[in-house]
């Protein structure tokens, strides 16, 4: 495995540099259990050739290209010819690998697209690949819904992310083109910290630990009930979510943290001092009430909630800057607004037993829907990693 | 002033966190000579008020908010009301300053808007704020064009400039309305070296010194030629510049550096071996021909070419994610492609004497015109650097 600490890494811990180098050959692909970086990339793809053989051949190129770009910085080759372009642009020489993982994913048109069963994958498709159901609220964007192929770059240097996906999206030239991308980030928090997202709170406090192996196998990677090329795999729900912050920031502190049920300076459980402290959801105040709100999102989401169900959340901001809305519907508003919010991500064993479980009950009647709209949405079943001569997904066209 | 090194500066300095924190008050507003951050966050607003008062109180209200925002991180405030909303959204609790600054300027529209001297302060707009002409091949989208003010965030950290955005954004409630924004970045290359953009090419080899104060008064700040409220002040030209990135990628590496006019891998002139090299334009080859082709990016924009003119360039890229084309023209092509590039930002002491008079050329000849397209623009009048009580651009209004 290659892997490689910064020099000064001990001295500059606060500075949370993260590894220079992932490891990107192994049993699980990089991007999922690594923690999140400073910086994403992601972009989904169709497939426009019909022929399996360039199909393989796209996954070929991209696994090499991946495994070469998160092994260590870009170099330029001493012998490039001059009358060649590049293998690539050249933006990142000079910058570090700063965690670069590179993350794939097949959506469920991969298998078949309208009826057509074009790369002779049909029949192994999984059951957990589903069609997302249409979810309470859900304003989605076709040109920012599904697609055949996913890629996501993780790194800590957005230039970083920006050069490769530019260098993967050219090398599907004439078989793949972009459906739809969305860049994203996270504040510079320390690592031992829960990071606080655009409305203010802690984000993440209750989440499946990378590190705990049990878990992860229970509740992240697909297991035996999995087909060979998804053992070791998860699948992956993405959503661009734009968050009303100019609302959202006109609340009531109060109100605000009634509507996520945890305080916001500590992250505490409403009535509790600590992060970390249970929910104890049961607790009762003097009116007989709920202390923390049966329809805020920590009720909602938690896993007593939800018959133990967990995810593992890996979530960015996105910040679009501002867009114009048109309402057509009374008041007739018209407004700029932040384009801005959540590109929320999660990675699960299973969707129907996951986000869907999750989400189906949050969609309805968790109060923070008050401030958030879906936009976008993807499933992508992730495949298990791969070893130096094999290509990602390689199984799934054996 | 308030300047506060990080206390590991001196052990991470390969990790370039710049200052924590930037100093606010004084002769010049920050964000100008300051080395560029790694985040930017650009914003122009109209303003929806008539009343001079409103907007002399905005004026004071943003000055106070950057005042507070600049000098440190953002805290919980412990005796928050919570029946109150908070100042802020909280965002950045927990985040360093991240060296930001906050920029502020006057567009032509504030003085005279379609007629109206709305603030009484039309007589006093300078010559040099001049409408911008139009140039060779412009194709600006008046919903990334003007606007009555301007507000530009940067800092190492994405989620500071963004609060600190959304900060003033909503202290301008009811007095002025988001026009257009873009958010922008830069890799994090070494301090003591010229980053490289989208393009692989070393950007900003030739640039103002911000530290030779000398040539900061000549070419960069306003002198005794300005009203009193601009003297120390800077006129900003911003254009985000969409480049065909695919398309460039395609080229061959000798047809790339013809284009700039510089080697890619060390940035040095054509022909020579150091990045800081004289560009020797006169220099010819055995054909007869320049070395260096003078249709070339580094040729016209070279001073020698331009009777001295400098200007201090501040660019950040920008990365939208991608783009739907439809052509209306042959080949009537249907594309989708990155929408990414520059977000082009210079300084100068006069744009008749700096942008204008260097891209009124550019525009019409450069060969890096093929891969770029500017797709927006502003010109905005910065007013020198404010002292405790007062605000922003205050002398405009006495």
């Amino acid at each position: 495995m290659l892997v490689v600490f910064l020099s000064q890494h001990a001295l500059s811990a606060e500075l949370k540099p993260g590894r220079a180098v992932e490891p990107y050959w192994g049993d699980h692909q990089g991007g999922i259990s690594t923690p999140p970086q400073k910086h994403t990339y992601f972009i989904a793809f169709d497939v426009v050739s019909s022929k399996r053989e360039e199909l393989i051949e796209l996954l070929n190129a991209w696994t090499l290209a991946s495994a070469e770009m998160t092994a260590g910085p870009e170099r330029f080759d001493p012998k490039a010819d001059p009358n060649q372009p590049g293998k690539s642009s050249g933006a990142a020489v000079g910058l570090s690998t700063s965690g670069l993982t590179l993350t794939f994913g097949f959506g469920a048109t991969l298998f078949e697209k309208e009826g057509v069963d074009r790369f002779g994958i049909a029949k192994k498709r999984p059951e957990a690949l589903v069609d997302l159901p249409g979810f309470t609220g859900d304003q989605l964007i076709p040109e920012r819904t599904g697609g055949d192929l996913s890629v996501q770059a993780c790194a800590n240097d957005p230039q970083v992310v920006e050069y490769a996906v530019r260098r993967l999206a050219r090398l599907a030239n004439g078989v793949a083109v972009m459906r739809w991308a969305q860049t994203g980030f996270n504040g510079d928090f320390k690592a031992n910290e829960t990071p606080r997202n655009q409305m203010g709170f802690k984000d993440g406090t209750l989440n499946v630990s990378t590190k705990d192996a049990k878990a992860m196998d229970k509740h992240i990677w697909v297991g035996e009930e999995g087909p060979q090329w998804m053992r070791g795999g998860s699948y992956m729900v993405i959503r661009p979510i734009r968050i009303s912050l100019e609302h959202w920031d006109e609340m009531k502190l109060s109100f605000q943290e009634e509507t996520v049920g945890r305080h916001k300076v500590s992250g505490a459980p409403i009535g509790k001092n600590k992060e970390f402290d249970d929910l104890e959801l049961k607790r009762t105040g003097k009116n007989g009430k709920p202390v923390i709100n049966e329809y805020s999102h920590a009720a909602l989401s938690a896993p007593e909630n939800n018959g133990g169900t967990e995810i593992l959340r890996r979530a960015f901001s996105y910040d679009n800057g501002i867009m114009h809305i048109n309402e057509r519907w009374p008041p007739w508003r018209q407004l700029v607004t932040f384009d801005a919010g959540l590109l929320f991500q999660c990675y699960q064993r299973d969707p129907r037993t996951g986000f869907i479980k999750l989400f189906t009950k949050m969609a309805q009647i968790d109060m923070l829907n008050q401030f958030t709209t879906h936009t976008g949405s993807g499933l992508f079943a992730c495949p298990h990693g791969v070893k130096p001569g094999e290509f990602i997904g390689q199984d799934l066209f054996s």
